[in-house]
């Protein structure tokens, strides 16, 4: 598996996250999108209107780099905030797996996972103290 | 003026954006931090701890390009996003301006700001024929 079960649990109550990637003269962007876990290949994959005209889905073409993003706020006072960061490999994919992503997708092969917050404990703890978990995954 | 006014008043709404940088492999990241429009200067300044020790502050040593960007869901039937990005170079401070901002910070520059569903009349439209703005910006 590749991702936790908490981490699926996270991934399902987040509706928006946000793609790095990079442009071919290096400007990175960063893009809001919808997205499903795949859990059966263990990947995000993002659809949306147009996908394939889009820069970030070109993007990929000339560097398949990516940097995914979710997080909420858990409180203001103390300021908590909780985040699942996917780093890997994003992969243009001309049809998805499934009926909701008929379209062109992006697929996100993770290869780094990095969470904070959401382990078991952490909302105990004072903010400062809690730490990430960082992981490395092979293709 | 770097931002224009529905920028500002979007961005004071926001209490959590994410910020894209590269590592000195060529990785990316992307980091959700809180931030200040810092209307003076006309940039985007992100404080938060130990800043100085983090890799997003470290990655601008080797690259100093970054992606920021702020986002909000208006509805989920019909699903409308907006959101407001800006593309530029982080500069590593080592203390901000005013009295909430003195550790170390990283000072965004905007060159490129792209925002969709910001504009008057865009709740008034089909979300597939809302056209996003943008624009570049000169040093």
């Amino acid at each position: 598996m590749t991702f936790t079960s908490e981490e699926i649990e996270y991934l399902s109550k987040q509706d928006l996250g946000r793609l790095a990637t990079s442009q071919p003269n290096g400007m990175l962007q960063n893009s809001p999108v919808g997205f499903t876990c795949n859990i059966e290949l263990g990947t995000i994959d993002i659809g949306g209107y147009n996908m394939a005209a889009s820069q970030k889905y070109k993007n990929l073409t000339s560097n398949p780099t990516v940097a995914f993003v979710v997080d909420d706020i858990v409180s203001r006072s103390p300021w908590r905030v909780r985040c699942l960061e996917i780093r890997g490999v994003g992969e243009q994919v001309e049809s998805g797996s499934d009926r909701t992503m008929l379209g062109p997708i992006i697929r996100v092969r993770p290869t780094r996972i990095i969470s904070f917050g959401l382990a078991d404990g952490d909302l105990e703890l004072e903010p400062h103290q809690i730490k990430s978990s960082k992981r490395d995954l092979t293709a």
